[in-house]
């Protein structure tokens, strides 16, 4: 089957209609794509920073239907609306996979790296990594769960617990999903952001307190770190409490500088996390739908896909850019 | 009563004798030094780099003899053979104590900055940090592991399983103690040294494997930094196995540079990590008995104490200087 999508041929390069013949795999879905949000992972694939990729359909927050399905298929069928996100297939046999961490599996598959994405009418992903949607979840506010939402669940959940104080740097496409899940998790919660004309906004997200400028010290239990910016790591280990995480989610230009003096005497860590394992994703979609979780989108039709991406791009997106297929 | 012990002056001073009145408090107890290692902290406090904390009598890693007690002691009598580490008390009642984390309590009293420690005939401590030493251990072998021993089992025990891969990095007082534990715990281990001549007695303390130079990549779940010199911790942590931790124990006197890049896609993390608390101390002394984990030591007269401190200060100690009282 051809698959309509947009195109770059080379870094910095205009996104074009392309046209690819899709392969349907044993254990393959083919997805309609209703809507996909634009991450900033887009905007660095398409700018080069990650190596040549081309050519590159980018887009790994996808929303939209099954609507065709590969012999081996058992869990899906045609017509269910599922999500798709930034990993699109493993080998399914590896330690990772058997323990369900399938990010962790070598041969990782990117719904956009080396696989044709979702600035697309369709896309195919391994029926394990297309995720059912629940019914209550708006399509276009739930695509950026698919990827953003995941990012900030997984490491909420691995690094604190109901009742810790959390701190979310950054209040954009990652940093307002942070604060609806934290709050919505029984966090304590302070948005931090150079700033301060975000603080009604991070609070009507569920934001408890708001800071702007440097947190003081053996406050939070987790830091996330949705910003670029290169930070003063000494006063942010020092506002963890003790055991406290950092956790990194995006990346700088610069090395993070860690004096270990800051981590030792009260056993604190940095950390990463990228994105979410299938069932982690279900369970944060599942979480988002009885929580009312949603992103804010700006909703484009896929046409407008080079200006959307140039909205991600300069930070402007207020706070995730959706394209509408078919619109 | 008049305790008998070593004191420094000044930064780098060289320690001469010293007298101080003990007070003994309701709680405390009045350990007659048998034994006490000389850990690198002792050098760092001795030479000024922890700031001004004299008069200092160094001494961290004491054995000994209970031979007076104070009035609401409940858990030790005289005669009880204990070991005292870097921690001499807390308050007891916040909620890292009451969770038997003693060690991240705000008012944690160390047992050789702002009161005087093991390098005399006598010390005080409250009777939550004097830990029954079990019978089978050697008094000698068994004071390194009050702060040594303890340095290396906590992170052992909380970032490795049986099974799990472990790089032991600097193979001196603290390192050969971390390859016989993490041998003795079942871990698959790898010593990692600037000097391939420390290669047989790196096997000795258990080591599987030896190794002179860059570490390959993806190889361990737990990298134990014992070392003091500036690390490429690029490699380091591509040295990770996915979701593994680079565990600092020592303090250099640069930053950690870490990449986002090499944490972020796998769930990597760096840790820092300090001495043990009460309770997990206690349950690595019976492990130490148990399985015959003992340090490899010099014993040198407490008289001898700043030729001792000089052994340790210019990494000489094969592998711990240990002082006898008395002798």
């Amino acid at each position: 089957m051809k698959i309509q999508a947009y195109a770059a041929e080379k870094a910095k390069g205009r996104l074009e209609p392309f046209t690819y013949d899709a392969e349907i795999g044993e254990h393959d879905v083919l997805v309609r794509v209703q809507f996909c949000g634009i991450c900033h992972s887009d905007v660095h694939l398409a700018d080069g920073d990650w190596g040549e990729v081309y050519p590159l359909v980018p887009g790994h927050e996808v929303v939209g239907e099954v609507v065709d399905l590969g012999m081996g298929v058992r869990r899906l069928r045609r017509g269910a609306r599922v999500g798709v996100g930034w990993q699109c297939d493993s080998c399914g046999d590896c330690e990772w996979c058997k323990a369900h961490e399938e990010v962790l599996c070598a041969t990782h598959k990117a719904t956009c790296m080396g696989h044709h994405g979702g600035f697309a009418d369709h896309v195919v992903a391994n029926e394990r990594f297309a995720i059912p949607l629940p019914a209550g979840l708006d399509g276009a506010a739930a695509a950026p769960l698919m990827c953003g939402g995941a990012t900030v669940y997984t490491p909420l959940r691995e690094w604190s617990r109901e009742g810790s104080r959390v701190a979310v740097v950054g209040i954009g496409g990652l940093g307002h999903l942070a604060l609806q899940f934290a709050s919505k998790m029984g966090r304590h919660v302070t948005a931090i952001s150079t700033r301060a004309d975000k603080e009604a906004e991070a609070r009507s997200f569920g934001a408890h307190e708001f800071l702007v400028g440097t947190p003081e010290p053996g406050r939070y239990d987790a830091i996330l770190n949705t910003a670029h910016a290169t930070m003063d790591m000494d006063a942010y280990v020092a506002a963890l409490r003790p055991k406290g995480a950092f956790v990194q989610l995006g990346v700088g230009s610069e090395p993070l500088a860690i004096n270990a003096f800051g981590l030792i005497p009260t056993y604190k860590k940095v950390a990463g996390s990228a994105i979410g394992h299938p069932s982690v994703i279900e369970e944060m979609l599942d979480f988002a739908a009885k929580k009312g979780v949603a992103a804010k989108v700006q909703v484009l039709p896929m046409s407008a896909v080079n200006e959307a991406l140039e909205l991600t791009r300069k930070n402007r997106a207020r706070y995730r850019v959706v394209l509408q297929a078919g619109a």
